[in-house]
């Protein structure tokens, strides 16, 4: 490997990934410029008496709604769920969606069952928000509102600034159903400053890191609470650009079976936050590290786990909520070192394009 | 190997984990006994004017929520969701439990987050019911009435019946709740039927297969709609049984990253219905073979799979959503067949307590 290079070559593979990557500072910073539309769209969620929010995606999307299930919870303390769109789209289930607001997430915005998803909602009386990078979509289209994400054209086939922009938007309608959206908006402009400070460290330590997982296939990453959407997608993106069976558990879910599967050469990732969730996250690696797991710790504390071999550590945002906006950054980083020392071009993975459309 | 015995001996590796297998039909045919406890437990949630359904379990429970959320939706039409207990348990977040009903999964009764949940969704107005094989456990006593799952002890430390009991439980919930409980109980009665017949056939057709995967360390088990429950289940049977790094997708979720991931050497186990998800499942399992994956074909419409190098039918039972009770049994024949194959005790996986009490 030549040394740590951070400015990007356009023509080496990886490129545009790394590059997207580098730009989620400034993405977050122009999503704020939309605040106004994302407080409409809660204000809309409010008057119409919404009592349930679903959240409908697939693959980082998805990952992003298992984030929304805890912005929406623990800020206004509403119920949200990552909805069943089978239930609906494929087994034509009618659902009562009366008092439901339906968040469709897709970064393209054409995600067929996304799109159908919501029009059958909007017609089954269910407020429906899109959530996309394409304002003139058929996602928009088929929402009653639609909020941009604002992270310019995405052209790495793995998702970066569209995920954390996903984050972003989700968090700030939380915080203005909350009543809290300053606090929120500030929070996300604080920790895009904080994520312009460390990108060059930690580039450099994700990519010291990369040499020894070169022969590695298979890895668990850990996660709880707000940082279960984290292992979720930094599972998917060592899957899909390092070709690495990453799996994403719940640290609680990992003591019921998964556990049985480690050995020293299978690593284990785990994200700690300084939240009610780390003692059960604590355990979680103790437990992997009983089994002789070689152990990465990541998130914002990082240093509260012990045993660990390697540590990416991220600064924490305030409020706490935040924190996955930081703490999935290591392992984009860690997948576009990783995918480059395989010789793998993480900006195009073989079987792979761009707008998914698959039913 | 020695030939296949489908009479366990009792000092082999494994022989309680098979023996529980086999003793699937008549552990269903013993819940259907309390089937009035069930009738009661519905009509119960009617007269609470339930309007939300909250399923909460680890492992494999939480697998059988899956099933849940369909067997809800399909037959009283009803919203069911797996909730986030972190959210109530761990970060303490008062939701609003008006017109929820909670069911709480736990063969043991004694996963603490559970009991806990239970216990505060009860305080804050939520109808309670507890599934769980002991009747007197924590879990039953922490709610408001309790459904047995009737398996009578399982000892191995990977659930088998244990699991198909609690979907049985859940599908029986669902069909009383549209007042279709006859037509549901009668199905689980010939599915019983169905499974002892094939169960020979199948354990000599799972027991043929280990061999060539004895050293496969990664595998993607693809399930959707009421068979995505199926897929999560075999997958953790995998994890615990045989130590493959085995995660369950979804038919769509598959093109949505983790396909990037796979080659002739990197196995898919797919699960096919003759419902409305058989197309995408075709078209996953056609995706897979794109990539060179070796295919394995699951399910009622298994024969529906083109390219398997392995198939593993089951019958079809009626209505069709009884399927995952029938069609989780060759994963759990195969994992015993293949941890034998790999030297590994089935019945007491390393790392692993038949009761986990992690947080």
């Amino acid at each position: 490997m030549s040394p740590v290079e951070s400015t990007p070559r356009s023509d080496a593979p990886g490129t545009q990934f790394l590059a997207e990557i580098h730009e989620q500072p400034d993405a977050l910073l122009r999503l704020l410029a939309h605040e106004k539309t994302i407080a409409r769209a809660a204000q809309l969620a409010v008057e119409r008496d919404v009592r349930l929010i679903r959240l409908v995606g697939h693959g980082s999307s998805d990952n992003a709604a298992s984030f929304g299930v805890y912005a929406f919870g623990l800020l206004p303390r509403w119920t949200a769920m990552r909805d069943a769109i089978t239930l609906t789209v494929h087994y034509d289930t009618p659902l009562d969606m009366t008092g439901s607001a339906v968040i469709g997430l897709s970064q393209s915005g054409r995600t067929p069952d996304v799109v159908e998803y919501v029009a059958r909602a909007r017609a089954a009386g269910a407020l429906t928000i899109a959530v996309t990078n394409d304002p003139v979509s058929e996602l928009a289209a088929a929402a009653e509102t639609a909020i941009p994400l604002a992270a310019e054209p995405e052209l790495a086939v793995a998702a970066t600034k569209t995920y954390v922009n996903t984050l972003a938007v989700l968090a700030l309608l939380a915080g203005h159903l909350a009543g809290r959206g300053p606090e929120v908006s500030n929070g996300i402009r604080r920790a895009a400053e904080q994520l312009a400070e460390v990108l060059p460290s930690l580039e450099r330590a994700a990519a010291g890191m990369a040499l020894p997982f070169a022969y590695t296939g298979r890895m668990f990453v850990i996660g709880r609470g707000v940082e279960f959407a984290t292992a979720r997608e930094i599972a998917l993106k060592l899957l899909e650009t390092c070709r690495i069976a990453a799996e994403p558990l719940t640290a609680t879910d990992l003591a019921h079976g998964p556990v049985a599967a480690l050995d020293p050469l299978f690593p284990v990732w785990a994200i700690a936050s300084p939240d009610a969730t780390l003692a059960p996250v604590q355990e979680a690696a103790a437990r992997a590290r009983a089994m002789g797991a070689t152990l990465v710790a990541s998130g914002t504390a990082a240093a509260e786990l012990e045993g660990a071999s390697y540590a990416l550590p991220v600064p924490a945002p305030s409020p706490q909520l935040l924190s996955p906006l930081l703490s999935v950054v290591p392992g984009q980083l860690f997948a576009w070192a990783l995918a480059r020392a395989r010789g793998l071009d993480a900006d195009a993975p073989h079987g792979l394009a761009k707008v998914t459309l698959a039913r």
